[in-house]
């Protein structure tokens, strides 16, 4: 966490901020290792060019900040308490107010207005400066504690998807298969799941972003698995498709167009690809075989902290990959009446190539 | 819908507001019944004091818009479309600007400051007004469909109680209890918990926001259960504490002191009284008994499309309790290495006193 203080501090200095005030659970985390879902309570923490930093956060918090690990001061703050009070006199007391702080970096996706609105009541004439930008490089090259924990996140991802197969039989619904993946991966110690897990089958599996429900499982159904898990903080994102008993002929048409797209595009992986080269390497292919109008989104998204964070795999991002970026490569395609396949893969980028964290096969299986 | 796009329209007529623009899921999905997470895409709803209101949203969630009944019209983006411009041009094409937005009721809570700026860019001039107030105002209210749903949710969250206590057997870990209850609530077809769900055994009940691990269940620890479960997009939360085989003289009068302080709040719960007063009784018993410091939260919380919603049931709020208004009532007393005890139950106010709408016992159950 010091090092990445540090780095945030001495690009305060660069940029001459006075300071950083950032308030995301996932960028308050990346920096003080404390990891705090605070509702609708402020959690917060600033960071200056030289002193240091300085934690907010609700007082019932405050154990769990130390036992993160946190060292630095604490604000903690109770139900009847206001915190921007708080915050004024801390600074005030550090002799950084009044007017020390002209230019604070703040996260300007996540900061509120109405926080916007306190802290320029607090801080009278600050201008705000984008801090993202900075946390997004920071966060986007993995060190190699972080590809640790991805890593396993990955492979829970893959025993996620093995339990997944393992719980299909006739008339199983899909809310009862995602049951089964969820509580398997409890008991494995995961607190919780990176998103809602997907369960689809048939027809629904058409919906690229459907919900499970009730649907059963028959004969001739494509049966789409997207799951992840949150390990030590960080996300896995895994997809699998496969086809219950039978597959027809369309249908294996459109899992290996998707799958001859995924595997084009993870050879694209390599330091100085354009970024914007993977969706186009993989939209090319599914065009040529005519389903271009059925692949309606992004071949992918920046894995981490957050399960959709930087980069963004988007056909106009030109910006080169870099080793230590992890990512997902995840096309598809949808048609309607017939079904859905998608096939989705976590990557690390290396100073060769890239590593691709979830293992699980993607031949097309037919569950018998 | 219908109703509450009017209330909404009415206010912005009354108040001389050109628009409202809500960004948020809860509030999305509470005027147009339409349920979307778009992670870092936008979603966004304008509605109007005189024309047709405007929805926003992804291309692929489009068709689940229609589905879920929204008859107006959508503007649909892909990942290369500037959905701001679309806006723009939509405003632009109704005639409405330039020129015809100067105040916009916006989510000043919600709406992020880096959104305010695009706003700002695309509407010069613009002055953002809160809405918040008046959609907490909406939603705080509930009306018979969302009761009818939230005395479902809150049957459902019972249930994973007493799921929760038969699993309980020496040597079971926190993480194990937890699978089981979701598991049981997925096959009830439940998409979603609430929030994660907590199960804390022995003295890690005594930490108000612990986090359920590999902690094994063993003779005398006391066990805090926290859950709730997502119902057609309304939750349910409720807490329990039991002793496992036998309880100890202080875990006893923690108890007692607890649930004597809930009953009397509970008692408290009629049109009228001030929202304040329920935090003050609870904690009148609770400080009499001794142990004011360690009741360090709120009494409660308002409950609905979030888990967190109005009204906030901090000492300091003399609004007064209205029928209709689903609120919990959970104080909590956390001793460090002796253990905690919450009692939660989620209520909501009638026209002559109030209903209690989880209904699983409180009386100190010792788990043999």
């Amino acid at each position: 966490m010091q090092v990445r203080l540090e780095k945030l501090s001495s690009w305060l200095k660069q940029e001459s901020i006075d300071a950083a005030f950032l308030t995301s659970t996932a960028n308050v985390f990346y920096l003080s290792g404390f990891l705090c879902h605070p509702h609708e309570r402020l959690l917060g923490l600033f960071v200056f060019p030289e002193a240091e930093p300085l934690l907010i956060c609700p007082q019932m918090e405050v154990k769990q900040a130390k036992n993160a690990g946190w060292s630095y001061e604490i604000l903690g703050y109770d139900d009847t308490q206001n915190p921007w009070e708080m915050i004024r006199d801390a600074l005030t007391s550090r002799k950084i107010q009044p007017n020390g702080v002209r230019t604070l970096a703040v996260e300007k996706d996540h900061l509120s207005y109405r926080r916007a609105e306190l802290l320029m009541s607090i801080l009278p004439g600050v201008r705000f400066i984008s801090a993202e930008d900075q946390m997004h490089q920071l966060r986007m090259i993995k060190d190699s504690k972080e590809i640790g924990i991805m890593r396993e996140a990955a492979r829970l991802a893959d025993y996620g998807v093995e339990v997944g197969f393992s719980a299909l039989k006739e008339g199983v619904t899909e809310m009862e298969v995602v049951a089964v993946i969820e509580k398997e991966l409890k008991q494995k110690g995961i607190q919780s799941m990176a998103f809602s897990t997907m369960v689809l089958f048939g027809e629904k599996s058409g919906l690229p972003h459907g919900i499970p429900g009730n649907r059963r499982l028959q004969e001739g159904d494509l049966v789409l698995f997207d799951l992840g898990v949150v390990l030590e903080g960080y996300c896995s994102d895994i997809t699998r498709t496969v086809a219950y008993r039978s597959a027809g002929e369309q249908q294996r048409e459109i899992y290996e167009t998707v799958l001859q797209a995924q595997l084009s595009a993870l050879d694209a992986c390599k330091p100085g690809t354009p970024i914007g080269e993977l969706d186009k390497t993989a939209r090319k292919l599914i065009e040529k075989a005519g389903y271009g109008k059925y692949f309606p989104h992004r071949v992918g998204h920046g894995l981490g902290i957050e399960v959709h964070e930087y980069p963004s795999l988007t056909s106009t991002n030109t910006q080169p990959l870099q080793p230590g970026m992890t990512f997902t490569v995840e096309p598809g395609i949808y048609v309607e009446g017939v079904g859905g396949v998608r096939i989705e893969d976590d990557v690390m980028i290396t100073e060769e190539g890239c590593e691709i964290l979830t293992n699980f096969s993607k031949e097309l299986l037919i569950i018998r």
